[in-house]
Formats: C-alpha cells, sequence, structure tokens
C-alpha cells in the first residue's frame, strides 16, 4: 500500500500523520511517499521522519520526491496538504500577507479573503482560491492516469471549495478533511463529561458546523451547556488566540442560531464579532482570537522559527545519531499516542475494516434537508471496508443555521468557484460589492486592480485575462 | 358576485379597478364594497366611483364601508391595496419618511427599509412590515368565517413577504398582484417591435423578476437587445424618476446575471447603483430614479396633492352634476381603456372563463427549479374558470439569477417573516448586522430602540415586547 503525502515539507502535519501510520499496526509495511516543491523543507522533514520511525519501531518505507507525478503514481491513499505559492516566496502565508496588506490599504481590514462566515481567511486567496484548487485539480488529474482507484484526502484549505470543485470537475474519489469537529472535545471537557458517556454529531459545511445532537447519559446535553453559560461563562477566559471555543461569540451564536458553532466556526460569524481588534477582544478574549493583526503574524513567526528549528533538527541527527526526536521535540513526534487527526483511521477502516465514525466533507446527498444534494457537507461518516455511509442526522440542524448561515456561505462557495471555473472577474467584483466593507464600486475595482498587479499574482492575472 | 376594495380610498387605484371592471361587460351587475379607514378619503373616492360609472354607463353597485368585516363578508374577491397607518398619522407614507429619517440619522441612507436586492423600501416597514402583514392577516382571519372561498387578490407592497405570510399561517386563497411585469412592454416599445410577434415570459420573486424567455418572430429577442445596447443605449435618456427600465443599471446587471430585470428589479440591484444620489444618477439617469432624498419626497408630495384634488373633485361633482371626469382628469378616469392592471382580468377568467395570461404570485411548486416548493414567486400563470396553471418556463432562469439574486432575496424574506412570526427583534439585529450601513452592533441597537421608540411605533413596540 502506499500513502503521498503532497507538501509534506510542511512544519507538523505529515509528521504527525507518519507518526499515526507508524503506531498503526494494520498499517505496518506500508510505503509513504514525501512530496514537496520546497527541496530543504523536503529533506528535513523526510530526514526526521525516517528517524522518527526508527524511534518508534515501525516499519514503513519512506520515501520522497519533488515530482508530483511520481508521488501520485499507484498510490493508494493521497494527503494533499499542500499550501502553494509561486517560486521566489518564502511560503504560502507570504502570499497571504501580501494580499491581506493590499487590502488593507483599500479598506478591507483583514484582506478581502475574510468575509462574513468565512474569516479563516488564510487560504481563501483572493477569494476565488486559485492556485488551491488549482493544485487540486492538478493531482486529479495526474491520478486519473496513474491512480485512478486512490482517494484523494482533502486536507489544505480551502476544503470546502475544493473538495467541491474536484467533486465538480472530475471523477475521482474525493473526502475533505478538517479537525475542526475536534471542538466538541472542549466543550465536554468544560462540562466536566466523559466522553464515552456522550452521543453527539456535527453538522453543516467545513468550518461552519454546529453541534445538532448533544445528550449525556439519555440527559439533554444542551441543559449542561446552559447550565455551565448560566453559572460558569462569566469566568471564561482565553487560554491563547485559538481558544475561542466557548468565547462570547460562541455563546452569542448558539443564543441566534440554536445550537452552539463548533471549531473553526466559531471564528465564522459576521462582522459582528470582526469590526476590529477591540470588538475581537470583546467577544474572543484577550487575544482576539487568531484572525486579527496582532496574532496572526504573531503565528506565522512561530510557524517559520518552527521550520527553522526542524530544519536544525534534521542536520542534528545526521551528524548526532544519539539525538531522540520524542523526547526532543514530544509535541510533534508523539510516541504512544496518536495525533487526532482523521486521516489514519480513515486508511484503516477502509483498508483494514477498522470501522470508525469520522467527520468527514462528503455530498449532501439528502442528509441536511433543504441543502442541495450536490453541496459538499461536513458530517458524521461510518467508514469501513466497504463504504462510506453518511450518518442521518437526529435531530437535524436548526432552521436558523440552514436558512441564515448554511444557504449564504453555499453562495459565496458558489460565487468563488463560478469566478475560478469561468475565469470571470467579474465575480469577484460582485462578490467584494456584497461586502459590507465596500463603500464604492470603484474601491472594488482599485483593490482588485492592486492585487492582479502585484508581481506575486502574475499567474492569477494571466488566469483572469485581466 | 360581491368584490371588495380594501383601502379603497387611495388616489387612484381603486377607482382605476373601478373603472376596468365597469368596462367589462361580462362583470356587469356586480357588487363593488369601497372599505378604508379614512372617513373623508372613502367619501371622496365614493362619490368620485359612483359619478365614474355613471359616465361610463355601467351597471354596477357601488358600496362604502368604514368596517372591514362588512366589507369581506361574502365577497367573491378581495383586493387588499390598504397601505395601513396609527391612528392620527397623515398617510403609511408619513411613517415610513419618519423610520427613514431615524436610519439616515444613525447612518442608514434611505433608511433600515432599503436594502441590497429590495431598494423598494416604501412598505418594507421597519424591516418586518408588521402593519401590512397585520391587516394581510386580519382580513384572512375575516375571510375563514364569512368569505371562506373568496380570492384576497394582495396588491399592497411588501407582496412577497405579506403573500408568503398569508400562505404559509393561514388557509384562505391568495394571489399576489404586481404591475411591475409590464416594464417588458416598455423594452418592446424601445426596441420597436409589435407586441403580437412577441413570445415572452418572465419570472423571479416579486420585484425581483427577470426576461427569461424573449422571442421576436422565432428569433432570439436578446440579439435584439444586444444590439440596442450596443448602438443606442448610450443615447438613452430617462424621462422622468420612474424610467429606468433600459438604464445603466439595468443593463449592468443584464449583463452579470445574463437576464434583463424587469419593473421594480431594476431599481433592486446591490448598493453598487445605491451609495448615494451621486451613484444613483449615474446609474438611474438624471433623476437617480425614484428612491432618492429628492425624488421620492417630490413624489409622496404629489400623491398628497392629487389626494386632495381628488377631495375637491369630490366636492365639486356633488354642487356641479355637470362635471365630467373623464374629461376632467382622464389619466385616472380612463374611457376606453382598461388600466393595465391584472385584477379584473384574473376575476374575468376565473368567473367567466375568460382565459388569460397574468404574472401572478403564487406559490413556486417547481416552475423554478432549484427554489424551494413553498416559496412565493412571481411567474406567468394561465387563468380560467377552472384553474391556476402555472406555465413551465423556457427557458428556465440563469443560474446566477437564482443563485445570487433569488436566494439572497429570499433569506431575507424569511428573515422579515421570522422576525414577525415569532416577535423576535433579534432576527432585526441579525438582519442589520449583515446590512453594510453597518459599521458596528451599537448602530444597530440604537437605530432600532430610536425607532421602536418613536411614538408613531408604540404598537409595533409592544408587538415585539422590547
Amino acid at each position: 500500500m502506499k500513502i503521498a503525502i503532497i507538501g509534506a515539507g510542511s512544519v507538523r502535519f505529515s509528521l504527525q500523520i507518519i507518526g499515526d501510520i507508524a503506531q498503526t499496526e494494520e498499517l505496518s509495511g506500508s510505503e509513504i511517499c514525501m512530496m514537496d516543491v520546497n527541496e530543504i523543507r523536503l529533506d528535513a522533514t523526510y530526514t526526521l521522519a525516517k528517524k522518527y520511525c526508527e524511534e518508534l519501531g515501525a516499519n514503513l518505507k519512506i520515501e520522497k520526491t519533488m515530482d508530483l507525478e511520481e508521488a501520485v503514481k499507484e498510490s493508494n491513499y493521497i494527503i494533499n496538504t499542500a499550501y502553494p505559492y509561486p517560486k521566489g516566496v518564502e511560503d504560502g502565508y507570504k502570499r497571504w500577507e501580501i494580499v491581506t496588506e493590499i487590502g488593507e490599504k483599500h479598506g478591507y481590514y483583514r484582506g478581502i479573503g475574510s468575509h462574513e462566515f468565512n474569516m479563516v481567511s488564510t487560504y481563501s486567496y483572493v477569494i476565488c482560491s486559485y492556485p488551491d484548487i488549482k493544485l487540486a485539480l492538478d493531482i486529479a488529474e495526474k491520478m486519473k492516469k496513474t491512480a485512478p482507484n486512490a482517494w484523494l484526502m482533502q486536507t489544505a484549505n480551502p476544503v470546502f471549495e475544493i473538495t467541491q470543485a474536484v467533486k465538480e470537475l472530475t471523477d475521482v474519489k474525493i473526502v475533505g478533511f478538517c479537525h475542526g469537529s475536534s471542538g466538541v472535545n472542549e466543550i465536554f471537557e468544560r462540562l466536566k463529561l466523559s466522553e464515552d458517556k456522550i452521543n453527539w454529531q456535527v453538522a453543516g459545511v467545513n468550518h461552519g458546523i454546529w453541534l445538532n445532537k448533544f445528550s449525556y447519559e439519555e440527559k439533554n446535553g444542551y441543559e449542561l451547556l446552559n447550565k455551565w453559560i448560566k453559572e460558569e461563562s462569566h469566568n471564561w477566559e482565553s487560554k491563547g488566540p485559538w481558544d475561542v471555543q466557548l468565547s462570547p461569540a460562541a455563546i452569542d451564536m448558539y443564543k441566534f442560531y440554536g445550537m452552539i458553532p463548533i471549531g473553526d466556526t466559531v471564528r465564522n460569524g459576521s462582522w459582528k464579532y470582526h469590526y476590529n481588534l477591540k470588538t475581537k477582544k470583546r467577544w474572543y478574549g484577550k487575544y482576539g482570537g487568531i484572525d486579527n493583526e496582532i496574532e496572526r503574524p504573531k503565528f506565522h513567526n512561530i510557524l517559520r522559527k518552527n521550520r527553522e528549528r526542524m530544519i536544525e533538527l534534521s542536520k542534528k541527527i545526521k551528524e548526532d545519531k544519539n539525538v531522540n526526536l520524542t523526547q526532543e521535540w514530544p509535541e510533534i513526534f508523539k510516541k504512544g499516542e496518536m495525533s487526532g487527526e482523521q486521516h489514519v483511521p480513515f486508511i484503516n477502516a477502509l483498508s483494514n475494516n477498522k470501522q470508525v465514525r469520522l467527520i468527514l466533507n462528503v455530498e449532501n446527498q439528502g442528509i441536511i434537508k433543504g441543502i442541495p444534494e450536490d453541496v459538499v457537507v461536513e458530517i458524521p461518516v461510518i467508514v469501513d471496508k466497504n463504504r462510506l455511509q453518511s450518518q442521518t442526522l437526529d435531530p437535524d440542524l436548526d432552521d436558523r443555521v440552514k436558512e441564515y448561515f448554511l444557504i449564504p456561505r453555499i453562495m459565496r462557495m458558489k460565487m468563488a468557484l463560478e469566478a475560478f471555473i469561468k475565469k470571470d472577474i467579474e465575480i469577484l467584483k460582485e462578490f467584494l460589492v456584497r461586502d459590507p466593507r465596500t463603500k464604492s464600486f470603484k474601491q472594488v475595482e482599485e483593490v482588485l486592480s492592486d492585487i492582479m498587479n502585484h508581481p506575486i499574482n502574475s499567474e492569477l492575472k494571466k488566469y483572469f485575462n485581466v
């Protein structure tokens, strides 16, 4: 069995996945192909991965390549975690930083990629996510020839738009992955509930999921949550920029929509929570969440430092075989513990019939009533050797979640996708016309012109023929 | 047969309808019950109606009442054209003017009733249209008892929201009426096409309809339109604030959506066309359309002057039997010509089997694909003694019209209706949070507070329990 990881030079993700594979008995003997366009980073993670497997005593065949076609060829599973960027640029974040800065210059706080119901903007690149969708379609194209039965496990954002695009435009088997649903655990911990007594479901679209089912020992879990909100929520404090699951924003959204938003969804309310840093702090605690001008640059800085550390570490182990990764950096090189990512359980269920319930991005097909059949939704799915079986939602999502959140979010996905498919910048303009930060059509034309004419976007400009 | 007209003291509408009835042979002998809460205006239009019928030599039994129950009782058709207002207020426009002024004070240009895809704001009162929906439900309630088989012909705005509300909340037969679809004639005239050679359809929701079918002698009518746009549209000039059917705004919307918007729909694009008076003039010609701070007050002034003229005229004919209305004021008191309103053809089709195709507001039931079955849409309907048969759309509406215009417009209708039904001001807040003119949640709370606390809205305030 061959598992390819596209974008394997990333700071932590590929090593976590390899750790999960290494610690899954049934996957012993698998071949893992690490692919990245950045040679230095790929060499580093490859060296670390091999050493990590040694330490875990795992029997895996680890390979590396800079050639996408080679990575895809004869794979059974292809995990796409790449955040693409043009040559000569440091990383995908850099490009986002530049475009965000241009947006802010034109009055678009946090850039034109941040919008109502989608403030997780890092990847919704110039609204249409051109580089990210294009890469996924490239992979799909190659799969058609040399890995037609493989699963494309879409992990890089925007998971919603990319999974939808690949579904609509190709025949490859694709499933979208996100760990956002693990936000439920933060709620369960906060309410001091033991997980084995909880019955829960979440549903929605990626980064827009809601706790539709929540019972505890046959009791209505929402009553416990209401009690916590009433008695304890005033003591809530954010422990860091990512700790927002039970923030005032989440509770405010819960009060309006009737179900609590889970994971990144909490970041994705309306502008009510996002007008400026002060507003963000009022709703997300003292850090103001991660989507702001203070925490986001800090986070990118940490990622880049970790990348350097990774490269240093890979050099170090070449010189000194006694370095122990699981001791040196246990947050990444876990031992005796899985990462919590859903990828390896998914692979193990399909390949080895280890049945598992996961929260996956698949076509709706009637699961969320009132939402089109062919829209990719994030829902609970039972996976085993024979099937991906979406669970019936019980209860269904609240009407307000569907009518006032999912429907407008899906509309924006459709606009982004149509802009991409038709190479039509008019849709990007219309998208921005509807943005509350827009004060005039001139502003729309100017911000798009400045973005398209930045050298970093030369390919995008050509694509849109503007 | 009895036809009731609710709001019959209005300046021109009831007299036009009575003129149409008087000139429809098959309706000879009908009873017309004119109802209004304003005694002076009702007396005036009643006096004028009787005189007008005399002049036309029509055999109609005209009555008047200030009692809604009496008007409804045993009616076959009930035309609701009333624009309700609280006691002590001049008219429905006055209330709208006050609320618009409060909105503008808080940064909502043209008031909180003006919004994306619905700038025809006169009647979308405090978003939820409380007085208008309430009146229609009152009529429906009375119909249940004394006119259970009658048709409620909803003419007062917002036709979309009211027709939907009555459909959802009662069992009465309701159809929504609007003459907006007559905008097609302006196009046909401009292109110098003779009507009998044209095959056309429009579809959408009220004030959001689009020319889906347009052929001329088997040719594609859109090619003729494209030719006109290319060769002649630069010569277009607005002849008045209502003359916008072929304005740059209409053409811009056509270019984006792929079909041309018809009638009031042209007024209902995004804020792109409406940021301020200057913007409106750029898109709607020298008057800037009717929805602005210059033309709207002028128009209300004309209406009020006409009302005075009407009252004067009614006094005059009491004193001088030689006054001839059809000569005195032929624009209203038409002779040998129908008004163009669809009401009387509708009645004559149902009652006397005079088959006719009308553009009516009825439940979708699959006609516009992808739009929920139970949403009230404005579509072509064949009416005769036995049925209202919606026409199949050929071709269907363009995807962009459906996905990017109708879907968000329908969402706003649902929000307005849910706010009304649940008496929940939180929905009005959420509605405004999504409004591009909103800069902070404080602004939302303050504008709603000021509106609710104005004495004119005491009933509304009580209703929402705020």
